[in-house]
């Protein structure tokens, strides 16, 4: 009987979740039954919000209980079937978590993904949640116009750096903030922003006017904090604030205070608006055919972060916080053909 | 030849325009030249705005200068016009200032007002900026449904208490909050809220929670602040909040700070934006043409609080700070036909 290796969590972090949080367990292969598959997954997705994913406070999603497999996107092959739709040798993607191998209902599938000349690991990221993110919230919220200014936080992450490049395709001037010169030099040398910025430095708020010399007409926000507090006052007439994320606060227990934001928004009758892909997930294809074309022609460039075995991940996530990546971060598993 | 009298800013106020600000001085009434009309006013303005046209903090309007009439919205009628779309006897409102006659180009002219069965006062309010202001940015921003929940700000103000029967009329559930017994019985009496919370009440927080079961979905805010504050913490997934103005905060200088609101917006992937009825101007007429129907049905209610002469004026705005008014507060002149 195939052995089937996964990642649970043992006990509930207080902040940032790491390797102390979780253990590694066996457990036995199921056989699918009628509406289910078996998935051997090849890629295991690491992504900040797991960090909420384990947290006990009320988020929009519920908590993985204590005991179980970690929650995570995954992508692999279909090694056993009950659905038609998804047969054996399929490559599917969706929440299958951080184990080696994981027994689904058909409707845990995301998607089948049908971009066999593209690397598997994009579904996790480009090409799936991240991509989708960047492309949906841009498009809905951000709605960037020609020769306006877009910046964007967390600049050089997974969202941060297909916001820039999707912006920059629609004519817009691209700024990216990001921590450190390696990345700002990723942002303006491989995801083509105009200006980069360094939050890290002393300078950071003179750095930002003197990079947006016209304002800023869209914010699309990964961080919070002091990053957007700064941000938000350039903020030109009409200006879009997408809320994306929260990666710079460190709890909201309790809950941080901030300068208010209303009379920006009122004075430059500006909108700021949250975006969860949750809501979105059924444009999930519309979005890969609309990106795929992108990464194929090489006008979307991606880096990736992979992290080889299983035993990798207990601290993957706190590794994101600690900012060791560059890139999107995927666990990549080596398994055995069935 | 006849005279013109008029509040001038003498100074320019700290934070709330007073008495002390403003002196009533004597000037000529000019003849109107070709595309000029002279309007003798009939009703002045009195309105939270007027105080941030005075400060000189940068704003979404150049403030009033030194020495200058002060700046508000009037209506009048035509006594001497070289316009041929506003002849004399035609009732008309716009920017004409506080004073009894006002010397203006065509382009300053907002509206002629051709609801002659209905108050010219209603010009300045319900079926001027205050109601236009309810009407538009409540179906462009708030956009209620059928059973939402609705919460309105300075609920018994004029733009408050428009939007609370508009939002009623779309079927939404309102609920009121104010300052006082006075207002909200006002609320839930004359405006038809479901229900009215008072802030003033060591038991506000409560009291919201057990207004708004169902949570909420549409807040349309005047005041900023605390109140702002506890409604936040309530919203339904996709919400929309309307900042419409920030009446509870007595300073921006230095900036205020509060819990911040971008991790609301972000886990109910929820909505907030800024409205200027500036931006909304050309869609004035298409607004009185909404409401005024309404008013004559009695469908739509509202409360003025008229004050006799120009010598009122001074004092008339921080009077609003100090809440002494019920409904929307104009000066009435009354001066004797040309």
């Amino acid at each position: 009987m195939r052995r089937n290796r996964q990642v649970v969590l043992t006990s509930r972090p207080a902040g940032i979740p790491t390797a102390e949080n979780f253990a590694i367990t066996d457990a036995v292969v199921a056989v699918p039954g009628p509406g289910q598959v078996l998935v051997r997954n090849e890629f295991l997705s690491v992504d900040p919000a797991m960090r909420g994913w384990v947290s006990a406070v009320a988020n929009y999603s519920a908590p993985v209980g204590v005991g179980e497999v970690m929650r995570s996107n995954a992508a692999g092959t279909v090694v056993a079937s009950g659905v038609a739709a998804y047969p054996v040798g399929a490559r599917v993607t969706g929440m299958f978590g951080w184990q080696e191998y994981a027994l689904v209902e058909a409707g845990q599938v995301s998607r089948r993904v049908v971009e066999d000349d593209l690397p598997l690991s994009l579904s996790l990221g480009l090409l799936g949640l991240n991509g989708a993110t960047a492309w949906l919230a841009l498009s809905e919220i951000g709605r960037p116009a020609a020769r306006e200014t877009v910046v964007v936080s967390t600049a050089a992450g997974s969202v941060g750096s297909a916001v820039g490049q999707l912006a920059r395709m629609a004519g817009a001037r691209t700024v990216g903030i990001s921590g450190g010169a390696a990345k700002t030099d990723l942002c303006t040398q491989v995801f083509g922003y105009d200006a980069a910025v360094d939050y890290r430095s002393p300078s950071f708020a003179a750095d930002l006017a003197a990079a947006c010399p016209d304002g800023v007409d869209v914010y699309f926000d990964n961080t919070s904090g002091a990053i957007s507090d700064a941000v938000l006052t350039h903020l030109n007439r009409r200006a879009r604030i997408v809320v994306c994320g929260t990666a710079s606060v460190s709890s909201w227990d309790p809950w941080p205070s901030g300068p208010r934001v209303d009379r920006h928004l009122l004075t430059k009758a500006a909108r700021m608006e949250g975006f969860l892909f949750f809501d979105h997930e059924h444009r999930l294809e519309e979005a890969v055919a609309h990106l795929a074309p992108l990464v194929r022609s090489g006008e979307l460039r991606y880096l990736e972060d992979v992290l080889d075995g299983l035993e990798r991940a207990p601290d993957a996530i706190a590794g994101l916080y600690r900012g060791d990546n560059l890139g999107k971060r995927v666990i990549r598993l080596s398994l055995e053909p069935a």
